[in-house]
């Protein structure tokens, strides 16, 4: 079997990046790693999960009405394919973000991955329909769109990530060659990899320019609760008076990553031929009977359970973790000052919250760099040009502090100022 | 948002009767089903799940020398692509089914259904490569063709299923239509929908012919372990000599559904243009990267505990299972042949094992008539013209007995007879 003889996406470097990502650290297993997006490991009893599956069942028993006997079946059998934690995340969202839809309009997916799929998948309907998404972009969104041969249009992220004039410049360039722009990607809290967070009022422009292009906006928002500053802006899916946002959550970052839970907002009325209405929703759910069927009752339940004991409120939950990932993220930021204060030729973004910021450098920052890097240096970093999807980042290096623990940062970021200053004299 | 402004798929009736299947029990809840292709109700303890996370994690530290941290890791944590119990999988393949595999070739799947999704992608290169089916066919498999835009060509099962002879003339006729036949798909034991098995004979005639056409082989086995006469024909992965077969598996039916744990076996070695060699499995995980990144950790360890408990053999813990199945196959047997014996106009096939069987009346067996026999008389079933891609089946139904007890299948055939007959007259 030839590789050339398989489907494009396997040939196409972009999918090979995220397995890199996903297993670069098992490859210098001793560097100090800023590569790996993934929360820092917490002390985890199988028991915990327990407690958890019997929180769950006893809100179903009390709160719902339901027999012990359905309640097993809940975790035991296939289950609603669209889910059946919805009203759960229904109240949680309403909480935490203010977003208030009615849990109909929920779709319960295996993380915010499969959301994605769906989402593509069901607004994407010929191959003259492209994707927008802001450059530098998450490959989670650039891959699911390869394996749906779905063509994707860069816009360029400004400081403040994308604004309102760039979708409207990609959508017009996309009009000129004939083809739909259909929908936009953005992350606009926090963004992965750039650590970029749109001012509400962009946010505010964005949703109006995808009203004027008629563009979906497919909002993925998995850090947003990790905000540094302490400041919160609306989501765009609280400020979507046009339902033009389609918004995906996950349960991977505040809750736990093994559940694989994350979930769809998608409220958009779609009207049939003979005049029926459904939701979007009822939509991304038949295309997920296609994909999993089900999200794992069984890790729903655990979800559930986590999300009843903490009264549907993350930002509860999180509080501990929100404490954490603030340190690390300062403590990132007051390395980049110690070590490379004093150096003209490197640059960073100052991100208000959130896993990842943007060390420019005076160097190329390509795989054998990383690799060089590794081995020489004890280091690990992810390569900005994995994601651009129409080219750039070359001397740019994504730096993830999620994973580290404050004094490993602080090490890490010595050694990477010993690779840039060995590369830039080589 | 109009329909037809989404994906193809969306507007084709074929995603909505899987809808209907999933959720037809409930528009009716008074009537017997047999529509259904779910295990019976077990009575399911949530702390039985914490025992066999407790079994697994025991596993890990006693079989595999990881710490009490890694194990943690392990559940909580984001994991390998290609999943974390492969190993179990593979022992458990062997000792079942003599399929001797490396683990590596094994990706762990979010149930059959992510399988097919992930050979599908990667097999298909472009619009010109068809799937040949077993026609009638189990809808996940076109529903998922459809959503890749991969065209099917359908090939008439015989009553001891698909046959040599009719691949190689769809084969012939997809070439002249100046199309590329890629692969077929198949479930060779306990057919769902028709409940067919292949002998061995025909299985080894198949896999030739899968050679002499150039054609990948996507065997689908759910129900094989559940034979109704205590006979097991060979796999046809375990008589795969020229690693033609890609074997989709499911814990499904074996373990419990509601934690979506499957598997692909794909250890078809792959050639890069640099003379790279990876196994199809890598490429499956590269895929699976952008569908839903994992399986979830804690489903697979739920799983994994399992099979630990039960020494890797699914024969030993479907002991029970086996015999139930068996009994609720013969009660359906039985009771066609009390209510329906003496009618010549009505006819069944015999399988020797599985949970569903094909029952061909002298009336329409369409979803009005469905929707009149659940109203009037009291009994579901599954209209056959549903998973015929080209067309057929319009006097068949099919039944499935999983789910039902010994006497409510009596009763519902006897209600069956009743629709039968008030049709006929009508």
């Amino acid at each position: 079997m030839q590789l050339t003889d398989l489907h494009g996406s396997l040939s196409d470097p972009l999918l090979d990046t995220m397995n890199f990502l996903n297993e670069v650290t098992a490859r210098f297993p001793d560097a100090i790693s800023f590569a790996p997006g993934r929360p820092y490991d917490e002390p985890f009893d199988p028991s915990v999960v327990a407690g958890y599956l019997d929180a769950y069942a006893k809100y179903l028993e009390r709160d719902r009405g339901l027999s012990q006997r359905q309640v097993g079946g809940l975790l035991f059998q296939y289950g609603r394919t669209k889910g059946q934690i919805h009203e759960l995340v229904a109240a949680t969202v309403a909480n935490d973000e203010g977003i208030e839809v009615p849990p109909e309009s929920i779709v319960v997916t295996v993380g915010a991955q499969e959301g994605m799929l769906l989402a593509l998948r069901a607004l994407f309907r010929d191959p003259s329909d492209v994707l927008l998404v802001a450059s530098p972009c998450y490959v989670g969104i650039t891959g699911a769109a390869r394996l749906l041969d779905i063509p994707v249009e860069p816009v360029p992220e400004g400081p403040s990530g994308v604004d309102a004039e760039a979708v409207r410049a990609a959508a017009t360039r996309v009009r000129a060659g004939g083809r739909r722009p259909r929908a936009l990607y953005v992350v606009p809290d926090f963004a992965n990899p750039s650590g970029t967070s749109m001012p509400a009022g962009a946010r505010r422009e964005l949703l109006a320019a995808a009203d004027g292009e008629d563009l979906y906006v497919v909002e993925d928002n998995p850090y947003g609760l990790f905000s540094r500053t302490g400041r919160h802006t609306p989501t765009l899916k609280h400020l979507d008076e046009h339902r033009r946002v389609v918004y995906l959550g996950s349960f991977a970052k505040t809750c736990f990553p093994g559940a694989r839970v994350g979930y769809a907002i998608a409220d958009q009325p779609v009207v049939a031929p003979d005049g029926g209405v459904t939701l979007l929703a009822d939509q991304l759910s038949k295309i997920k009977s296609m994909t999993t069927v089900n999200t794992s009752p069984l890790a729903q339940a655990a979800i559930g359970g986590m999300l009843v004991t903490y009264g549907c409120r993350l930002r509860v939950l999180n509080e501990e973790r929100i404490r954490r990932y603030r340190e690390r993220l300062d403590a990132l930021l007051a390395a980049l000052d110690h070590h490379f204060g004093a150096d003209p030729a490197v640059g960073w973004n100052v991100p208000d919250g959130g896993f990842f910021l943007v060390v420019t450098v005076p160097v190329t920052a390509d795989e054998a760099a990383l690799t060089r890097s590794a081995r020489d240096h004890g280091v690990l970093w992810t390569p900005m040009s994995y994601f651009y999807p129409g080219g750039g980042g070359e001397r740019q290096l994504r730096l993830s502090c999620s994973y580290l623990e404050p004094d490993q940062i602080d090490e890490g970021v010595r050694r990477l100022r010993s690779f840039v200053e060995a590369t830039g004299t080589a």
